[in-house]
């Protein structure tokens, strides 16, 4: 059912996103449902701290580095679901290019989890313009591996 | 789209449960497939833990307080995606008891989170019958709440 060094990746950031994972899930569709429930975890919550840097909500530091420490759980973990297997050409689903470009995509998905922990440093010094400015790098990471590697 | 004072709740494990939610999800839907996604990936870090308590793969300490801490993390959120109108009859989907009755659901979360916080302290003592012994209660947790208000 899983794997044991993978697990072992689990608290260790940069490695999470390079390791077989195929072994931890029982099915394929198990690790394609694993990988977008922790994408939508990851997205509503960083969607609540662009709410306060766009606005829509009132600023609140303590709110927003809550919000961030869930981004930042949740950014260790759709990689492992990335198994071989399970592209698709589904608008919104990834592309087979995911593993055709494998290495790419992990740099692409390691540079996010580094924008990730500037983004949680930047909501703890309960400063709305260091929120701001690591909300727009962090955002920018996100955009860059779903224009490249999910269906338009 | 989303409550300040809920948000504000999202670090106190014990109101998380309890307050309205509806506000930061622009629709119903998006309330249903947060909860769902956010159990989706609670469960499966749980099933990770049980794997090791069963003896499906080696015991590993610093694996288990990892995939407890993700537990953790997540067992706090999908309680906010329980909002009113999201009620369902099909097989494995919210029961419209949990809104009427909704003071004994919450406490059922409730109870689940204590008990998630006892597993994530017994992972990290390192002993593995700690860990069996919350891994069993927890998931009486887990199973009481689905008997009770998930469509069987």
């Amino acid at each position: 059912m899983m794997n044991r060094s993978f697990l072992a990746a689990l608290s260790v950031t940069a490695a999470a996103v390079s390791l077989p994972a195929a072994a931890q899930f029982q099915k394929p569709e198990d690790a394609v449902k694993y990988r977008q429930s922790s994408m939508f975890v990851m997205g509503n919550h960083f969607g609540r701290i662009g709410a306060m840097v766009q606005g829509r909500v009132p600023y609140d530091a303590a709110v927003a580095a809550a919000n961030a420490e869930v981004v930042s759980t949740m950014s260790r973990l759709p990689f492992a679901g990335f198994v071989e297997g399970t592209a698709s050409t589904d608008k919104g689903k990834a592309k087979a290019s995911i593993w055709t470009d494998r290495a790419k995509f992990d740099a692409g998905a390691k540079k996010m989890q580094e924008e990730v922990a500037k983004l949680l440093a930047a909501a703890k010094t309960n400063n709305l313009d260091n929120l701001k400015a690591a909300f727009g790098e962090t955002g920018k990471t996100c955009k860059g591996c779903h224009d490249d590697y999910r269906n338009q």
